[in-house]
Order: C-alpha cells, then structure tokens, then sequence
C-alpha cells in the first residue's frame, strides 16, 4: 500500500505538472495570439468595428449586399439584392429580367474594394471634425489635396504644379460652379454655354435650371460655329474627354473659354498619352475609385480669379464638403496610390479589356447593329500601346428602318440611354459597360440572343 | 527518509493542483474578460479602428484635438490647437489673445460625442455604397429618415406625419433650393426674396449670387410692406425662428409664400411650446448635434409640387448627398433619440443656460453695453417653463457716440460679427455662445474687463 501510495503520488504529481505546463503554454499562446489578432486593445470603436463586420458577413449569396444603414427585419439589417435577384439571401433569379445598361454606376470597382478591405475601412468618431473649418480656416482637407496631387502625378493625366484646388460634392456641382466662374459679369449679354453633340446631359440641364441672367445654353458647338459664330462672341465650351457617352478624345471646338470634363481620364478607360493641361480641369471620384455614392469631385484651376469664383460658388452654395466625405475619400485614395497606382488600375484596366473583348465578340457577329470604332494608344501610365476601353458602348442601329434604337433594344430586354438624351440621333443608344459583374453577364446575355436572332431574321419588335 | 519522500510528494502534488486550479481560474476568467473587451474577432476593420483610437489618445492638453486625417510630423498626426493655444501639445496660452466669438461653429457640444464616443462611432467600409442610389432607387436613405421624422416626434418641434422630407448639403443648399421651388415661373416678373432684419447674410448673398430671371432679393419685410405692397405681389419670405442673430421667435409678416429657417429651434435654443407645422420648414444638423463640418440638413413640405421641386433642385445640383454622410448622420441621430432625447437635450440646455447665467451676470453690471431680453415660455419638451437660452447675445452698444459696437468689442480684444451683416446697424454685434468651453471662458473674461472699465471710464478706443 505504501509503495502504490507513493506511486500515486509520483504519477499524480507528474500529471499534475504536465497539466500546469499546458495550461501555461496555453496562457501563453493565447496571449500572443491575441496580440496578432488584436494589436491594440480597442475601446470605444469595438462596438461599431464588430457591427459593421457583422453586416458585412451577411450572405447574400454573391449577388446583394448588407449594409449597417439598411433597412431591418427582426432586428437585423436585410439583404438588399441586385437587378434580377431576390429571395431573402438575393439567391432567386428572375427568369425573364432585362438587363439595365442605362446608369452609369460604376460597381464594376467594388470587387477592388473588397479585396482590400483593411486598408479601406474608416472608422469616424463621433466628435471627429465638428467645425465648419479645418485648423487653415479653409473648408478642404490640405492632406487629401496633396494625395489628389500625387495621384496625378502618378498617373501622369493632369498637371497640377501651380495648379489651385476646389474640391466640389460630385462633378456635377463644379461643371455648374465652372460655368458661374467664367460667365461674363455683365448680364447684359450672357455668356453662350455650349458642347459637342452627343454630350452628357448635365450641362444643359444645370445651365438651364439655374437660369441665370450671366449665361445661357446654346446646344452644340458645330452648328453654333457654322451658323453665328463671330470672334468676340462669349463662350464657355464643354469638352468632354474622353467624351460621355461615346468615349472620344475630344479636343475643343470654338477655341474659346473651357471646361475640360475629365471625369474618364483615367487608365482603365483609354491610354493615358500625357497629362492634360488645361484652364480649368474637372475630375471625380466616382469614375476613378466608383464611388458614385460619395459625391466628390475637384478642378484642377490656372487662374487665381477663376479659381477663387469657384471657390465662392462652393462656399455660398452649401459652405463646402463634408469633413467626414473627406476623410473617407483621403483612406480611397491612399489605397489607390500604393504601388504606384498599378493593383488599382492593373484591376480596373483588366476588368475593362475583359468586358470589351467579350462585347467585341459578340458584336462581330452582327450586321444590325455596330458600336464605336477603337483606336490603340500609347499608355505612358502602363508604358505600352493599348487599346482604349471606354465605359460605356455607343451602339448604333444599322438598319435604316430602325432609328429608335432604345425601343428595339428594349424589345430585347436590353436597357439602354437613348441618344437624344446626349442630344443625338436615337439611332444611338448608350449602354453601361461599368456596372456589376452580375449586370454585365446578364447584358452579355441578352446582347448574345439579340444578335442570334439577326440570320433567323425574326422581328423583335 | 521514506515519509519525508512522501510528505514531499503530497506537498508538491497539492501544490501542483493548487497552481492548475488557477491556472484555469485565470484561462476562465482571461477569456471572459476577453469577451467583455472584444466581443467579436475583428479582421478587416481593426486597422481602421486601431489608427482611429491611436490619434484619439494623443493628448493635446484639452486645448486642441489629433484628427486621422490631420497634418502629419514625423508620422504621426500633430495636435490641431484651438485658438489661443499653441505649443506641440497645445498647452501654451497666448496671453494677449482676443476672443473670438465670431462664429457659428457649435463646438459646445462635442463633450457630450466624447461621452458616447462607443455608441457614436462608425466604422465604414471600403465597399460601402457604391452607387449613386440606394435600393429604392432615391438617394436617400430611408433608415435615416425615419429617424428623423422620430427626433421631431420626441421633440415635438415639427409635425412630420403625411409630409415630404429632402435632404440637403446642409440647410444652406436648401435655402436656395426652397427660393427655386416657390419662384415663379414666368420669369418676366420674378418673385421678389425678403427677410426682416436682422437677418442671416445667407440669404441675400444666396439669392443675389445664383442671379436669376426667376428672383430677387427686395431686402426688409417691414420696409416693403410700408412702401411697395399690395396684396397680389408675389413674395417669398424667409422667416427664421428663433431668428439668427437675435434669438427671437418670428412669425411671417407678408402672409405670402414662406420659408421657415428652423435651424435653432431646439430645446437648448429655446422652449418647445408646440410643434411648427408651416409648408416649407427648414432644420439642419449642425445647430442640433453640432456637426456643422458634416453638410446635412432636410426640409420638412407639405406640398407635393414643392417638394418635386425642391427634390429636383438638389438633383440636379449634385445627386445628391453622400452616402458616407448619411450614415454617420444616422449613427449620431441614434444616439440623440435615446433615452427620448433626454440626454443630448439635458446636456446641451445645461451648457447653454450656465453660460447665459454668467454672461448675463455680466452684462448686468454694465450700462455701456446691453444684450437682448429673454422671456420665459412653457417648454413641452422638458415639461416646464424655461427661459431661451439663445445661441448668439446680440449685444447693443448704448452709448451715442459708440455707433461701431464692433470696433468697440474688438478694442477690447473680443470679435464678434457686426450688425451691418444683418443687415441691421453696427450699433449691434452678435457674438456666438456655441464655441468650445475655452472659448467662451475667454470671452466671459474679456467681457468682465471690458464692463470693469466702464466705472474707471478709461476710453477703451
């Protein structure tokens, strides 16, 4: 007894210290690795890190998304699903669905983001930047305009030494700020606003909504050169390039004021040959990064007047750009400079030959309908000849019987923007090249069918 | 030896299983307290989270604040000073430094976001909401708004029930946008723009600044009504309630066409007795959360034909606002509805009182300078009657020959905003009780030194 006695012990003790190693071993390990998966330890912005995470693992199949702002069902935030999708994890395919080319909503970019989502979170407190100004007194971030800088320059698309800065909610409120600050002050005689057909509708839309006693729209600039074109005659031009919606490098016509629209001057849409030095330059975010959602745009200015019209136009109308739009677009663009610029634009130049090799394709096939001629470049951002990839396919109608173009386009559950939305011919239609890999598949689809059915020559309208 | 041998075993076998014990205790009661301080694993949001609290720690002596997308020195953000301080960590005051109460900046609040920093936080992914719409095809958020028709039905400050919202770059943007929806349409006689002095510049500078055929601005409503009136003028009046400068509570004085400016009509501005319930009713974050750097505001229509219109202006101004705003605006709006609003309001009516008991204590003792009178009024909102506590002291200056208050004040190292601004005399100058705490402190202090002088009569000009 005594001896099995002390052979318990003896056995019981060893198991009993090999027990306390593992369990220090673990302690141990735990700890670091804790410390790998939490390099710090996180207080206040725990909460909203672990629910936007918990969103973001919703599943919804592939083909919607969740959204800490959604909408929500039993307490939790709902599956909002893509064109064509539905069920409650966006699983069901409506069988019958039109593809819808018409918006210009560059999704195509949104793979990009997932891909590199740590680096492109951003967390905002709720005392971040409370004040109208920052510390300059100015109401743009000085960080983010000296990473919009790097980016140009990076690119190699815009000049910007000596260049002034106006930052603008979107485009769209700097092709209007644009037009107040080169229109003639005395309202007299207002200045003739004017663009080359087929032009992005904005400009004539804003020019004339605001109607102002300073400008006016006057439609298209060759038949306005033609027609009642005199020297001295005031005029602030649109040009668009490459051009909105048929991807032309444009350059301008009447030789006058400008505003250069540059809102697809980046190398996922055409070779970039040199950077653009224009009087007054206007970039967005939406086409470079595609967040349409986060409206921010800047112009790129020579002239110290002009420059401080615009600014004063940002400020009356609404006192600047939102401090937490602005920290949002600085982490997107310091993502969208790293390496150079290349995994952004490496992705998005893929994305955009893919689609048009696959377009390309198909519209081979086809007598009855054509889209735009493409011609190869020079890329000094990828340092070879390429061809450009513009965002958008300009389709035309082929048969002379067949001038709404739309119409029978839609008789093929295929949605397009007619052409006298750009103020051309409806002959024409524009289709979205920039949306979802699920609206691009579905739009292949419907495009593959429609042009099947050109040798059984069966009317589709 | 052999007891001893024994003894020992049991010892150490006891002390072994003692050591286990707490070897566990700790592993147990480590991984609950891991689950206290991280209730999920975080992945992808943890950098962003991590960065965010690192800046927030950097101690900038409670004179200044560390921002993520501040200035950087060395790699690491630097303290951004409030005024008067300096230093790398802002500790050094500038001993003859002017108050400066000039602007409407509502730091004020930014205590009471420190406090719910956890709830008030947002973290926002690289992916989120690309698009320019959201799933109902608006480009508003629909969550959001539902929150705010709830903070108005707390507050009880708006009827909201079967009435349009819009969303706005603040209530800038859609002061502009509301002057557009009631113009008229015939542009051979446009609507004539007035508001009654005193009145915010933004107005004016709005109306005469987009210059158009469809309004101008006519100034004063009570000079107009003496001189030009008749009853078939077509007018659209602004009517700013309480009234920036002065505080008051304005009703219209034409009976035409009005817009309600309601962005002081909260609890700590002024007692809630009874919700506002007029066509076109104007709010903005900035003077109910205090974040005048996020653009947002909405107005509340009753009119369907104005609300399409108002909607439209903003469309076509910039598509909208961003989606990074909205849900941050959400996330800060949820926290203010807590508690049914109980303890923003509490806390923000508290800070605003305090500060008019000791600004009023001072003005008490001078008969050189006067502020405006408060008059109590029974506040449904905290369920008691309540003095108005105002955002601004519009301060006259009484003496005759003090007709340039401003100038006066400013001898006195204090800025303020002169009444000429407001279209009013310069006998008057406002000056903004919403900064930050140091910066009301150094006014209440130049104040004090100020009306110390008065019995010295030593001339301060």
């Amino acid at each position: 007894m005594g001896k099995m006695k002390r052979y318990c012990y003896g056995f019981c003790l060893l198991i009993s210290i090999a027990i306390n190693i593992l369990l220090s071993i673990n302690l141990y390990v735990g700890e670091n690795n804790q410390q790998t998966t939490h390099r710090s330890l996180l207080t206040w912005s725990e909460k909203a890190a672990a629910e936007a995470e918990e969103v973001a693992a919703i599943s919804c199949s592939g083909h919607g998304r969740a959204y800490v702002d959604g909408l929500v069902f039993d307490g939790q935030p709902v599956c909002e699903c893509y064109d064509c999708y539905g069920g409650r994890d966006c699983s069901e395919l409506s069988p019958g669905c039109a593809a819808d080319a018409e918006s210009g909503d560059p999704v195509f970019l949104e793979p990009f983001w997932m891909q590199h989502a740590a680096d492109s979170a951003v967390v905002i407190s709720g005392w971040h930047r409370m004040s109208y100004r920052y510390p300059d007194y100015t109401t743009m971030s000085e960080e983010l305009e000296n990473y919009i800088r790097k980016l140009h320059s990076l690119v190699g698309n815009a000049i910007t030494e000596g260049r002034y800065l106006v930052f603008g909610i979107g485009s769209s409120q700097l092709l209007n700020a644009a037009v107040y600050a080169l229109s003639s002050e005395n309202s007299s005689s207002p200045s003739n606003v004017l663009a080359s057909i087929p032009f992005y509708p904005m400009y004539k839309e804003q020019t004339m909504f605001f109607n102002s006693e300073s400008f006016q729209f006057e439609g298209d600039t060759n038949s306005w050169q033609s027609n009642n074109w005199t020297n001295n005659m005031d005029v602030i031009e649109f040009v668009t390039s490459p051009n909105n919606p048929d991807g032309e490098l444009k350059k301008s016509v009447l030789g006058g004021k400008t505003i250069y629209d540059h809102a697809y001057f980046w190398p996922h849409f055409t070779p970039i040959t040199g950077p653009s030095d224009h009087d007054l330059m206007i970039f967005t975010l939406s086409k470079l990064t595609g967040h349409a959602g986060t409206r921010f745009g800047w112009a790129i200015i020579k002239d110290k007047d002009v420059y401080e019209k615009v600014a004063n136009y940002i400020s009356v109308a609404d006192l600047g750009i939102s401090k937490d739009t602005q920290l949002r677009v600085l982490k997107l663009l310091k993502v969208s400079v790293e390496g150079d610029g290349k995994p952004l634009f490496e992705f998005s130049y893929n994305k955009m030959r893919d689609r048009w090799d696959r377009l390309t394709a198909v519209f081979s096939k086809s007598t009855r309908f054509s889209i735009q001629q493409r011609h190869p470049l020079h890329c000094n951002f990828f340092n070879e000849t390429r061809l450009p990839s513009p965002a958008y396919a300009w389709v035309k109608c082929e048969r002379e019987e067949e001038d709404d173009c739309g119409a029978v386009l839609e008789a093929g559950k295929i949605i397009g923007r007619s052409g006298s939305i750009f103020s051309a011919k409806d002959r024409y239609t524009r289709l979205s090249l920039i949306k979802s890999q699920d609206d691009f598949e579905l739009l292949l689809q419907r495009l593959t069918e429609l042009v099947a059915l050109e040798n059984g020559s069966i009317e589709t309208m």
